[in-house]
């Protein structure tokens, strides 16, 4: 079997991106390094190394380019499933380390569980010597005290942007990966700093195998978007269940995003799904959900 | 409708538990709390009290009576749903708050988020001036010096005691409850210390919506047993869509507790299961689980 990685940076809306052409261009370089994992190694080796990319890049809404909460504090959330043995491993509301999905992987393998949160996650990564975060950017700064008068404004300082106010901003950019290797195996990795000005310590659906990514002998997939409804809907478990019952990957997408927006609205998801044949769709009911797959030997494909 | 409550004190093995005399008069207890709640309130006015009052009782791994991690440390997890709104609200790895249930309840109604975790859930407990955790038990502490020798004799001091050794010494004890009030409102509740000498900060299925609780129009559902299980089967999602399909509440919970025996083993989840209309029923795959439920009016009916 043809191998196959793909790659999203998140669901929002318009307003939110501004350089297109920088998105397309780390979106192709996150697609190399999982097509270059993949060759040797596993779909999980190859979603790790994809989402570790976009962890770095700084431009998306993970890692490094983590947007900040409502205190200006770092508070990531990561995730990682491996199709073949049902295996998943997540941390959350963490931040120590540069890659959290790194952290994810370890406790997937290490632990014994599936989610470690906070203090304890953050002193994992410590003693295991994982490359630290650098701090939020100063993009990240620099949209936090901006966001900070206009909460000041609404009088309550305590609790959480309304996520109309997040979706309107269009920062509900996650970034996810799904993959299937040369045996069939898949795999799916998500990463995210959470909803912007969100209250310190909230956990979307990042962590949360079935909500934001799911992988089985079926197929993998991974969501972005309003945490809340994500978990709410379980949007990659019905997917990958989908796949089960016989959907092509972009009926499953589609079905999926459908009955999200009956049950709770449009603007709110996007999802990637691959199946154990290698073919790989995309949905959203969002304005914009850059995302593209890619396959060794091949050029990679990308959508803005 | 007659409203009813129903509460469990966590599945596991019979050494686990010694004194039935005790868990029968506090799970009665928790009943009578229940019951007072909902002849004037909500079914999630319901599950809030027999829940908090089974934190502050000191006898269940949940609240004051929370076991401890590998390093000595609280960690709790609980959560809360209205099946009426289909909100949900929780919180993981906190360590500060006596009744992290009231908690999960402020997080469900005042942020607009679902989980909140670590120091950011301790935070916000501590700015509203919920009662303080008084620390770990003497029983806690006891069992956690005795489990650490042999942590220590299995050469491995910092990741956690395998899932078949907790088993063994019957430690899953998350509490529950479900309820159903005059107008046919649902919800769900549960509250755990999490599994014996766990790896600090980890994360079971008691602040997951779907996997360690879940409630809508057709039901509500708690579970109790290995929580990265409970996570994996996504078990009370599972148990009220069986209701929402036409299953009565005791084939919906023995449905849910064999599809996870028959993918994951047996001796790992229990599950209580109340329907729109008002019945109950319980189903474990382990030795023991001490349950039961109460009518306004009538005597409560406890299982051990």
């Amino acid at each position: 079997m043809i191998p196959v990685v793909a790659v999203h940076g998140g669901a929002g809306s318009r307003r939110g991106w501004r350089n297109y052409d920088r998105v397309r261009k780390e979106l192709e370089a996150a697609l190399d390094e999982g097509v270059r994992a993949i060759r040797t190694g596993s779909a999980v080796d190859a979603v790790e190394a994809a989402v570790r990319y976009m962890e770095d890049s700084g431009i998306f809404n993970a890692g490094v380019g983590s947007v900040l909460d409502l205190k200006g504090g770092l508070s990531m959330d990561a995730g990682i499933m491996d199709g073949r043995s049902r295996r998943a491993g997540a941390v959350a509301a963490v931040e120590y380390p540069r890659n959290p999905v790194v952290l994810a992987r370890i406790v997937m393998e290490k632990t014994g569980h599936i989610i470690l949160a906070g203090r304890g996650a953050d002193e994992l990564a410590k003693k295991l010597s994982l490359p630290r975060h650098p701090g939020p950017s100063e993009r990240a700064i620099k949209r936090w005290k901006e966001l900070l008068e206009k909460v000041r404004e609404g009088g309550n300082t305590y609790y959480a942007l309304r996520y109309k106010e997040a979706k309107e901003l269009g920062l509900l950019d996650t970034v996810g990966a799904v993959a299937v290797d040369a045996d069939g195996g898949t795999a799916a990795a998500v990463s995210t700093g959470g909803v912007i000005m969100k209250f310190p310590g909230r956990v979307g659906d990042s962590p949360i195998p079935g909500a934001g990514f799911y992988a089985d002998r079926w197929g993998a997939a991974a969501a972005t978007g309003y945490g809340e409804v994500i978990i709410m809907s379980m949007a990659c478990l019905r997917a990958v269940e989908k796949l089960a019952s016989g959907s092509s990957p972009s009926e499953a997408a589609w079905l999926t995003v459908s009955s999200i927006t009956a049950l709770f609205g449009s603007g709110n998801v996007g999802i990637i799904v691959a199946d154990k044949y290698g073919r790989v769709a995309a949905a959203r009911n969002t304005e914009v959900m850059p995302w593209g797959y890619m396959r060794p030997g091949h050029r990679p494909t990308i959508y803005i």
